[in-house]
């Protein structure tokens, strides 16, 4: 699982801070988090593949977050893309992006699927047979999701040395992959346990911006391997955070404590901050996994 | 007058170019031409102050002129601005921009008014004591304006060496230099000429992008000081700069020669092209004054 950092600042884009988008490759798919303005100059500065990328998936309709997508939409159609792009986001998303597309009369040479959200309760907006996708209900000024990127469990892996001592058919393979005991010719059943090994555990991604201090998101991100929780203010901006309803960074490693996840990203940085390590100190007083996310960053985990 | 270009380059943001957005200051009034994704950033690179600009002109409804626009309104309201901003553009812009601000819960802390086009012929779209603004229709895939920038022709100069030396009253200075003839009091009339400077001739800059070659403009455009004409393409290109409803490097020349105007600037290139000096060299075979556009460059005039 690697996650790029595209943008990671809250509110206008900067001479060198670009606001919220970021790429996660998970199980070879590649996924757009998020596109505000020039989020495509940011692909093309990380050597992203634009023709890779499928499904976007937008939090909320804060400019900081979304107004990139018309213009990368725009540069799917220049390029010629013939693949269908999938956008998962709040519901008047599609009637933008149209409106957009009807009044300078270009249309689009690929086909356009609009997955428009208003649940308010966790659904799932994407599934395959190795992810799954699903949101988190977040709290912010208006309706936002995060999102929660689950790799499927694989099936258990062959030991093939076991299997070929004890002579097993090819035609059994799939049963022992599928955890199945196995008996031989000779009447002996052979556990599991010793035909296979267990297959890597499937890892778990949280996006989680925009949204003030919110534990009903800690049931949907419990155990997260990584959790991106955003923190616009540092704590003397506590009240402001509230008021706002976005989260400090001490706030976000309450969550990040309180949902036991192993890592913690900090992100949305407020641009009134020059120093962005003051985040980190601040977070690890309460969570010690604590990594801070930056403009053109790549995590692998 | 000073004219910076913010990007001029056709179609889609790249890491190093930037889609149409001009800053014209004209008789200490600064507008902003065109808006492509990205140009807040570009106003900031080029320490143009945000607070200075009133009026915003639209040419089309194409992205690479206007998708900067939203993120660019976004902004104002984030730096707390109370002045009115008036937006000139083709119908249709309105709805853009107010169902984004809508679906964002987002409302201006400021008077944002819309002239929206759609006549075809010449229209006035600013006028104050010191400016006169108007469209220049264009012929392009959509409904598209250019606009002219005309400085007004200012009253004459006392020239106060004369007007001293006949002791001349004050109270007579205006009727001077609004061009009239004095009688002294010994019944002497002193011709205006004698006691007045010509004024410094009014400058005019017509910006034309997107078009088709176009002659239908040079009766608007004539005798302008520096005109800013796209050139998509290069002259190997010429079918498909007609099928695109684009220009030429040599079209825009010809426009340029035939509307004798005193100055031609070449911009909206097509990204194609690693080298836009082709364009100089291909226009300067039909009309000698050219200069070449490029990002972040500004031309005094």
């Amino acid at each position: 699982m690697n996650l790029t950092i595209l943008g990671c600042y809250a509110a206008t884009p900067r001479t060198f801070t670009n606001p919220t988008a970021q790429i996660l490759e998970i199980k070879n798919r590649l996924f757009l988090i998020d596109c505000g303005e020039g989020t495509q100059v940011q692909l093309r500065k990380n050597k992203i593949k634009f023709s890779k990328i499928n499904h976007i998936f937008i939090s909320h309709l804060h400019g900081d977050h979304f107004f990139g997508l018309i213009g990368l939409i725009s540069t799917f159609m220049l390029l010629g893309r013939k693949t269908d792009l999938y956008i998962h986001g709040p519901k008047g998303i599609k009637e933008i992006i149209k409106l957009q597309l009807k009044l300078s009369n270009s249309w689009p040479t690929f086909n356009l699927h609009f997955n428009e959200l208003e649940a308010k309760e966790s659904v799932v907006v994407f599934e395959d047979d190795k992810v799954l996708v699903r949101t988190i209900p977040l709290k912010h000024r208006i309706y936002t999701n995060g999102y929660l990127f689950e790799e499927k469990t694989e099936t258990r892996k062959l030991n093939i040395h076991a299997v070929q001592s004890y002579e097993i058919d090819k035609c059994y393979y799939q049963n022992i992959k599928n955890g199945k005991d196995i008996t031989l010719d000779d009447g002996r059943v052979i556990d599991n346990a010793k035909l296979s090994l267990d297959p890597p555990l499937p890892m778990r991604y949280a996006f989680c911006s925009d949204t003030v201090y919110n534990e009903a998101i800690i049931p949907l991100i419990a155990n997260v391997d990584v959790l991106y929780h955003e923190s616009t203010f540092l704590e003397s901006e506590e009240k402001l955070a509230g008021k706002t309803m976005h989260s400090t960074a001490k706030e976000a490693a309450t969550i990040a404590l309180k949902a036991n996840v192993k890592q913690l990203i900090l992100g949305h940085y407020s641009t009134r901050y020059d120093n962005i390590e003051l985040f980190k100190e601040q977070a690890i007083t309460i969570f010690p996994n604590v990594l801070l996310a930056d403009d053109g960053k790549s995590f692998e985990f």
